[in-house]
């Protein structure tokens, strides 16, 4: 919510819309209006730029997954701790422009603008401005401007600008800028933004101009990769008046001008494409040639055909992806604004991931977490199963890295995934919230269960998952152990659960649950690879150096897994100490102390039952089917109170089990929590990025919460509810390659499968079979 | 153990000497020829100092509690860590000297060198060094030189230096050299070294020559303490020959220089005095003229008086603190060596304390640890009593850096020592081995209860005891609470114990123990000093804004203490948890895997049953009233297995309990560990200085181990035993400003009480009364 309490922008659908330019929200604007497609990030900054006081603008430029090192430093070490860190570099700005009417500059902090209208569009995946700008001598102009970054071609992409005399009648210069002069934002003590770099990681080798086209060379100081930043400039004249072209270079920067004369009703056009290659994808002495030539067919193919190239491909996102909440368009909004963010930050090339911040800002460094595997996984699973299937791809690149950590970390076998990463290393400089989080193995192989079963593409195991799901199970094995003193029990040991306000325990519920799966999964699609594809079977386990003797482990682990339950109390115990410590003094905290972190040590914090985020909660979500509907109920009303949600990431979790267990009104609360988190800046620090996993957990809200849709072992199911306020929503799911599409209304609950195969699933307690071909089946709230 | 498997020094009870020099051993030589005096502390290097391998020297001079300040900057950091790291300084050295024959520059890796030894005398205090250095042309002289740093005058040392012409006529320069140009030692990987400094810490801000009088004038670059280093240099031909004195300097460095020539038989002698004075202590305007001042009171005195002054002084202190061990002379050069680098590293002012290596390295930055309190305060207080005094006096001081710290901590009330520090601030920069160790509180309190019951100084109480006691016991009120599912439970959740392979527990048994030992003792001291001295009560409780309901609700979390207990294996589990992980696989580690914590990542060793040091076996011997002998057979039976003594502070311990509960043959083992510990670099890394808490740990072996003294609320026992190598050993302890002898001998153990008052004592289960003056009771070895 912005200050005043009102949203920022007009209720509509499918845009966001800045009516009048507002200054002191720039630094959140540029995070919100940010254009990207999953690789490039543009933040939303003005066209001309913004000269506000310090702090006041962050004109960043992200290129997902690129990257440079730097040496962690501890003030007091120990073996093993995470050596070499790895940040997202702001890369040099090529959107850049600068436009002078008869000399003087104009940029929207000067002379006097009128009718600004700012627009991102969700459905033609475009950021529009508008603008009347006068001069202080009186003279106006019009400026519009398109800008797109193309989800079609992944390096590429473009921004229009004309602009229009109206009462103007003079010269014109305008400069395309591709600004070198870029550095990532130095971070203060909150520990949630990120660390210091030292020296300047990009060092400019080589510039290049050349006709229409220009372009920066750069090298990474630590990871040496290079780094081409391009751009083609074509400029045309309404009345075709002589236009003088030069290069520009000033520092690290360099433009192309272009100078003219400009009377009342004539306009200037200038088409400005961009391009990044790095030595991530290519060949260094590639880079070059990739870039003119990607510029070079854009250019052919031209602005209008990369604006159409992109509405296609949003159309096909939207008929799978799309929410549907009648008569609530803050709530559309909402929802479609966190959707289209997932898609702009999504890295959709197995070598890439969706960073806690997307392509948005340098929060947490861009680095990829759970988060995606718990909560933006399942939204690609339902909407776009092939992203999903390129995000198992990037962590089955990973595996060398991770089998590397488990050596560092003394397992002789088997895979650790880093706690927070990019290439695959841990990066994670605080161990006990960080390599200490072992559930991540866990996480990831339930994304490859959930995969699996939602798309039934079983050859992604012989290719991949089923190496990944042993090589991590392996890991329980090596951290947990059957209970000195209780020989039937498996229990796991100093580990740190989702919960970040308590750490390093044994049993931390969650982790037990989510390895008892884990365990199991991997000792059956073992067994099945064994019988079914006996060769396949054979390279993965000649490739893991496996001893079959390690399956039946893993299954008898799973078995003695301890899941504790308190007698007393009727719920499960967060972790074997939780249950004794003394609840937070919620009472005498002040409403100013929130979050806890950034206000207690956390000794302090941990010696408390208090919890940070869902952890107990999240397990009964995920492995629901193992719990009744009255253990659920025990544990969330055990929990709730204690929990401060002082995680983005946990207001979700809690709505969508208040939805199972009828706590309508609750469900409702915190789904309003993440609908509109990042538009209405509800954190109070979306100025530094969205929040990529409370985006997806609204689209988890109404999915999995409202509708209460699960996938156990195989089996589809929903519960649907309709929400007071609400008359009407629909959603759709992608299910073995079939949509299928849902509609709950007052009373009935409408399913459409569009595709060739019958889909067997519950609504509520009953099985329903949907037949082939467009079936529809119209149905009774369930109970 | 030297490389050899020899001693590197004859075994002579009384003092070291080096036979011939050993450049190879010049870093380790360095340490143990420390001479000090607990404020100075001289590393033992070379006079003329030693140019071999980067490495092979740090020729540094340490003054106690002299620090410079500088931020600590963790890679991922979060509320309440410490913030400001405190290093002990490497300040200038003054005790060098430069000569040349014939221009021929004398140093000891240069020339031939004859007749070499070096000796450190425990009786006299004296390092004196002789040998005979002949030139590249055949000439010859000899050197003497002797070296003391003076016990009775804290801020003054001295050199005399003499050069006697044997085959040698010719020119003679020598300067005596007031060095500045010294730094920290850049640290490593090791945890256990230190930390790096950014910039040098010691600014230059004047240099003063004036007659024989030379000093360098520094400010310390963070914490702005001056610092005056000053020389005063006397000068002697036994020919009277022309002696041309002049003043030199280089960079950073002044020297006196003198010219003059020598004929065989004649010899020249430098004496060379020298002062440090800081605004630790002083006025800074007041350093150069208290340096002035007490070097000429010295030279008034000479270099003589200094000497006798240092013997007058030693002879009381071993008359107190001689630990004879009959026939076993490296026994009891071991032992008299780490009795007199004890005296040589402790602070006696009040303000500056013990480091964990003394005044003789760097490592550990100079802090101060709960070694202090739990390891080297015993040996003071039976041995020098105002000494410990002194110790408490320093913690007293610190209870506001303490209140402070406490608040940082949540703590509304109550005051909260740092785990690591020098002036008080905590300087731990890694929370889960630092400021976790809350036992540090109690243990400050135990050294309370021990000292005024041994001395009877009740009126310490009343001047800074009692508060200690009663705001350090409020902590336990804040981290403990009572059970949330056991109302008659107190329990303390998420500290560290000091077992470091363990972190962040419930209910770790050493701190419990020690905490109900702490809470009880302040609510006694409390009810006392309310009934006994009201007027000092009520200005105490006015200090500390005590609500006397505190007091009965320490006395209740003390009665209500939760102290496990393990039915089953009949012991007590250190933790809550620590039962159920698995034990090490110790049979799969190899030698050279330990140190643990230099080879495993933190959460691989916490997760184990595996322990650095003792922890239950420590609270069995500082509670051992609260425990039968069986208890106590059955916890070491325990944990002595799966204890690893990575900690130099373990072995005393263990052999302390094996004493105790009969494993004779298995206590003399854990005792050979530790008497000779430093001066048979044991550890490997004494190079870097003594290891302070071990040295003590060999004192508290023969008299609380062999001999079993313990003092339980007031009551003074022994238990004496004779080892079975040993023929006859004695020492002595201060009890209640008397001294008493203990000699034990075979078959029979003798108490000679020394003082005015009677005396009573425990012998085994045999009460004793001792009469007053020179009262002998000769007793049979207790069963």
């Amino acid at each position: 919510m912005h200050q005043s309490g009102q949203p920022l922008f007009p209720l509509e659908a499918w845009r966001i819309r800045e009516v009048g330019f507002s200054p002191a929200q720039n630094l959140l604007n540029e995070t919100l209006f940010t254009v990207g497609n999953g690789y490039i990030g543009l933040r939303g900054g003005q066209d001309e730029g913004f000269f506000g006081a310090a702090g006041s603008s962050l004109d960043a430029t992200f290129l997902n997954g690129f990257y440079d090192t730097e040496s962690i430093h501890y003030p007091e070490t120990a073996y093993g701790l995470a050596k070499t860190n790895q940040f997202m570099l702001n890369v040099p700005n090529a959107k850049r422009i600068r436009l002078w009417l008869d000399g003087e500059s104009v940029d929207v902090l000067q002379g006097a603008l009128h009718d600004y209208e700012r627009v991102l569009d969700f459905q033609t995946g475009l950021m529009t401005r508008t603008l009347k700008w006068t001069s202080k001598t009186g003279q106006q102009v019009q400026i519009d401007s398109t800008r797109v970054v193309s989800l079609a071609h992944k390096h590429v992409f473009a921004v229009q600008y004309t602009v229009t005399a109206l009462g103007f009648s003079g010269e014109l210069v305008l400069e395309s800028v591709l600004d070198g002069a870029v550095k990532n934002l130095a971070a203060g003590d909150d520990p949630r933004v990120g660390s210091h770099v030292s020296a300047p990681p990009l060092i400019l080798q080589d510039t290049v101009q050349s006709g229409s086209y220009s372009a920066l060379v750069h090298q990474t100081r630590n990871t040496g990769f290079g780094l081409v930043s391009a751009m083609d400039n074509q400029f045309s004249h309404s009345a075709n008046r002589a236009v003088e072209a030069s290069h520009a270079q000033q520092g690290e920067s360099v433009a192309a001008r272009f100078s003219t004369t400009l009377q009342a009703g004539e306009s200037v056009t200038l088409t400005k494409f961009g391009a990044y290659f790095t030595s991530r994808d290519a060949a260094q002495s590639e880079l070059l040639g990739l870039s003119q030539a990607a510029l070079c067919e854009a250019v052919r193919n031209g602005f209008a055909a990369l604006c159409a190239a992109q509405k296609t491909f949003l159309d096909k996102f939207w008929q799978q992806a799309n929410v549907t909440i009648e008569g609530d368009d803050a709530l559309c909004q909402g929802i479609h604004f966190n959707q289209f963010h997932l898609l702009q930050s999504m890295g959709r090339d197995g070598k890439t991931n969706i960073s806690a911040k997307g392509v948005t800002g340098e929060g947490y460094e861009g680095h990829y977490f759970w988060d995606t595997e718990i909560y933006v996984f399942p939204f690609f699973l339902a909407t776009q199963p092939d992203v999903a299937r390129q995000l198992l791809r990037y962590r089955y690149n990973g595996l060398a890295a991770a089998r590397n950590r488990a050596r560092e970390m003394s397992h002789a076998k088997g895979a650790l995934y880093p706690w927070r990463t990019i290439a695959g290393d841990e990066c994670s400089a605080y161990f006990p919230a960080g390599t200490a989080q072992y559930h991540i193995n866990a996480d990831v192989a339930y994304s490859i269960k959930q995969y699996v079963e939602m798309t039934g593409d079983v050859a992604f195991l012989a290719e991949a998952g089923a190496e990944i799901l042993m090589e991590t199970a392996r890991i329980w094995l090596g951290i947990g152990a059957y209970d000195a003193q209780d020989a039937a029990r498996f229990c796991i040991f100093e580990v740190t659960g989702p919960d970040e306000y308590t750490a390093m325990v044994s049993n931390n519920f969650y982790t037990n649950a989510m390895a008892q799966m884990h365990l199991a999964y991997a000792a059956k699609v073992a067994r099945q690879l064994q019988n079914d594809a006996p060769a396949d079977f054979a390279r993965v386990a000649a490739a893991m150096d496996l001893d079959v003797a390690e399956i039946d482990a893993w299954a008898r682990a799973a078995d003695c897994m301890y899941l504790a339950y308190d007698e007393r109390l009727q719920i499960h115990p967060q972790d074997d100490g939780f249950l004794s410590k003394p609840v937070w003094d919620f009472a005498h905290t002040p409403a100013e102390n929130y979050p806890l972190l950034l206000n207690y040590h956390p000794l302090v914090i941990y010696r408390h039952q208090v919890c940070k985020q869902a952890d107990v909660v999240l397990a009964l979500m995920l492995r629901g089917d193992q719990f009744t509907l009255d253990d659920k109920r025990r544990d969330f009303d055990y929990y709730e109170p204690i929990t401060t949600h002082d995680s983005s990431l946990s207001a979700c979790i809690f709505g969508i089990v208040a939805s199972e267990i009828g706590y309508h009104e609750r469900a409702y609360d915190f789904f309003m929590q993440t609908a509109r988190m990042d538009i209405d800046n509800m954190h109070g620090n979306t100025q530094y990025g969205v929040h990529t996993a409370a985006m997806a957990g609204s689209w988890l809200g109404v999915v999995a919460g409202f509708a209460g849709m699960r996938l156990y072992d195989g089996a589809l199911q929903f519960a649907p509810t309709l929400p007071a306020r609400w008359t009407r929503y629909a959603f759709h799911v992608m299910v073995r390659g079939q949509r299928l599409s849902v509609t709950v209304e007052a009373g009935k609950v409408t399913y459409a499968l569009h595709g060739d195969q019958a889909l067997r699933l519950m609504h509520g307690a009953q099985e329903v079979l949907l037949g082939a071909h467009q079936c529809v089946a119209v149905l009774a709230m369930p109970l």
